[in-house]
């Protein structure tokens, strides 16, 4: 397991209710893939969000991201933490 | 207060210990700004660094970077979390 990051663009004008709504339907199939996505962060005036998430790999933080409909545009491996 | 994610790139082959001794030199001057770095992640092979802090504007994270001698390539307000 390792940590990752990833960023998803376009996302101008998300809500805190579409932002949490966004990572629940993560969390409903993230078990799938072994994935734990930990934290997300939105700013609605650029329209990014990045997620922190705990996984066996980048390729299964990115299937669990397009099967809850928001696909990543970004998925970076962040093996040093503090 | 807001929270604030910011990237730094060109730090191929940063080690543990590289990554803790900046975000120290960042924890050590950061009350002069009132900001307050929390966590930093580090992916050694793309170089890059992500930080996510507390402050009161993007200028004062930019600055407490800076004088620790390691400015930011970008800094993102993200008003949104879960």
């Amino acid at each position: 397991m390792a940590k990752f990051t990833d960023v998803h663009r376009g996302m101008k004008g998300i809500t805190a209710d579409e932002l949490t709504a966004a990572h629940r339907a993560d969390l409903a199939i993230q078990a799938d893939e072994k994935v734990q996505f930990e934290r997300a962060w939105a700013d609605p005036a650029s329209g990014e969000v990045h997620c922190l998430s705990e996984a066996p790999s980048a390729g299964a933080v990115r299937r669990i991201h397009e099967r809850a409909g928001h696909p990543a545009d970004e998925i970076h491996p962040v093996p040093l933490m503090v």
